[in-house]
């Protein structure tokens, strides 16, 4: 395997001391360990080898393992997430606190002076803040399998745009022609939060994992409601679901009301 | 001329009583005011007739005036900013006003509680502001010529492009084919505030008063780098200009660092 090869990951990462679940793309290993999440879509995850997607111990080993074999490791905590920093220990006056003094319990997270840190003991009035990561000076387990190898040029497009914008595989279009790739947004995603700064980061992952691509076309198509009602018109109302549909009105409230007068 | 007619309309308007500018379209005008504002285009303005883009009173008489015949018209406060009522006008406590208690100062205008308001009295730890419009029970005097009434598909699209993406005029690359309009969005525009809001309302728009136009396409397109090092490694550098380009490592910044593990 190459830096920069496109790899299908399946992985299931726990902490080696206490055997507790970090994260499974597994859907039956969650289910096991009782820590299915229902907004997770749990399936092998995109990975470009050697490019810092994961922790460096994985990163390390992913380019000497063979394909469709079942592997585990052990990661220290300087292949990890680093080892514990006691200066990032740090004792608080309890008023810096203010209204999250509710959430105050032991091992709990606390996002406070633009950090977040986990609470380690509580005195009177003073409270001691663990600000190294959750995970430094641990060891990890890894369990993996490299399903596959992408080498197909649409299906690394595919699974770099499924990557950032999750959800969308059945309802974003995607052509290549020559050196030239267009990807259709569907509407429901025009108001996604950060849509402009993905596109940028995408077009940027494109460019760099697929080769001899020049060009990336976004294309956000709007098209009439007139021809809606055109069909609307030639249909017989079967029931009462046609309501739900979003009037003329609605779409005339997103206009200007007024020219505001410049100095007004 | 008629609802939904696109015209271009130079205008000049003051409040009738004191003379005072509120707007202008002509650079001629706001010289002779010494009002001139640098940061602005004097230019006529894209007007939508009978469709509120302007105010009442002006809209009125637009749809009866003859092409590039100069117009007076007086706009009474019920036609323009409204009448002044005295529930608008509250006195409030200086210490609501925190920080801003430097910029108390009758006549300035001060956004407190959410809305703007002009400071009208300042007495003993008291301020009386005034939440009326500014121009609220003023007579207006409009000076007019309806410059064109556009009548070309292209000059439309154009002109309501413009409207909602300034400066864009020279950049934006627009083609028509059929009933199919395309938008090339330049690169420097990606980033804009409110940029999808903008493509939706101008689409709206464009639907509205362009016949016979049934999909709108946005385009933004990416294009390697890579054709950039080509182009420079046969160009001799000339100058120390080219080092202002950026560099790939710009570009990589934009990219994830790390996969952050879902639980951590």
């Amino acid at each position: 395997m190459e830096k920069g090869d496109l790899i299908l990951l399946d992985f299931t990462a726990k902490v080696k001391d206490t055997g507790n679940l970090i994260e499974t793309t597994i859907l039956e290993e969650a289910k096991k360990l009782d820590k299915e999440d229902p907004d997770y879509t749990y399936k092998p995850k995109l990975i470009a080898i050697g490019e810092g997607w994961v922790l460096k111990g994985l990163d390390d080993i992913l380019s000497e393992t063979e394909i469709e074999k079942n592997t585990q490791v052990d990661i220290p905590p300087e292949k990890g997430f680093g080892n514990r920093d006691p200066s990032k220990i740090r004792l608080m006056p309890i008023r810096k606190f203010g209204d999250k003094v509710d959430k105050l319990e032991i091992g709990s997270e606390i996002d406070i002076d633009g950090r977040i840190g986990i609470v380690r003991f509580i005195g009177s009035g003073r409270v001691q803040m663990d600000f190294n990561h959750r995970y430094a000076g641990k060891t990890l387990e890894y369990n993996f399998t490299i399903i596959k190898k992408l080498e197909n040029k649409m299906e690394k497009i595919q699974s770099l745009v499924d990557r950032r914008i999750p959800q969308g595989k059945e309802k974003i279009d995607i052509t290549v022609e020559d050196s030239t790739t267009t990807i259709i947004i569907p509407e429901e995603y025009f108001l996604m939060d950060g849509l402009q700064i993905i596109k940028k980061a995408l077009s940027n992952e494109l460019m760099k994992y697929i080769d001899n691509l020049k060009k990336i076309s976004f294309v956000e198509e709007f098209k009439s409601d007139k021809i809606d009602e055109q069909k609307q018109a030639t249909e017989p109302e079967k029931d009462d679901i046609k309501s739900a549909e979003p009037e003329k009105d609605d779409i005339k409230s997103a206009e200007p009301e007024k020219d505001d007068i410049k100095s007004a």
